[in-house]
């Protein structure tokens, strides 16, 4: 059970852009020579999120990206469905109605009791994603961290 | 982020065992005719459920496996990760350490905020699935399925 290598990349960037004044933005080369990736596959990413509609793209000379809602409003477990999507890691494939020991669809209109208990495991991992936000990112970091970010992606050209 | 289609196999196989009278034993065939699985593979899964020490295997022409301890202290999550492993999906790569936005080592000193809350969500994940016995799969069952599941499987030779 693995996320992507992405989900780094998207956690730091959105955490980075939220750290940037109302209304700036950054270019994925400016992100991509921040945190050493690969431009064209962090563009990918980026555009999910925007896609998502947890970011917004500008375009023109100044173009780039910027957090599209309020910090308070930005999820963890939004940012990582964004990349890697919704569906749960547990599959059930009903294995319960299937040879000599097959139970009758009859008694199988329930969710069986397993995938019950998987998809429970599940909600809880989305609902402790869910009750953080990029506004409680932020609040963890130095009081230094955003003007030195702002700094060193103003530096990137 | 998937979990492999064996872990519904040994969620289900292990159910299975765990009705069984005291010290009986179904084998490998048995197991995959009852559920339709690719017999080969499903050993595999199986001796990983022996090595976890979740079951004991039997030699022998009364061979097989059996349940190697009480069934109120086998959760879900020793059998999912005993065929998946402990291993988080959420890596840290430390994106922070490099890059032109590079953070240096002794700011990382603790643990990245953001690997610190995806950790955290899969520790619910985890204590999700540590709650769940295979003793409350088998209450939540029809108070026939134990009978049943053994005619069945002694039907198969």
């Amino acid at each position: 059970m693995k996320l992507p290598v992405s989900t780094e990349w998207v956690l730091h960037c959105a955490a980075t852009l939220a750290q940037l004044e109302s209304g700036a933005t950054a270019s994925t080369a400016q992100l991509a020579q921040y945190f050493d990736l690969p431009a064209p596959y962090l563009a990918k990413q980026l555009k999910a999120l925007v896609k998502a509609g947890l970011l917004a793209a500008a375009t023109g000379p100044r173009g780039g990206f910027r957090i599209a809602r309020p910090i308070s409003e930005i999820t963890l477990l939004q940012i990582v469905e964004a990349v890697d999507g919704t569906s749960p890691p547990y599959e059930c494939r009903e294995i319960r109605q299937q040879g000599r020991g097959a139970l009758a669809p009859e008694d199988c209109r329930q969710t069986c009791v397993l995938a019950q208990r998987m998809a429970d495991a599940h909600e809880a991992w989305r609902g402790s994603l869910a009750g953080v936000t990029l506004a409680d990112i932020l609040a963890s970091l130095p009081p230094t961290a955003p003007a030195r970010t702002r700094r060193r992606l103003a530096g990137i050209t």
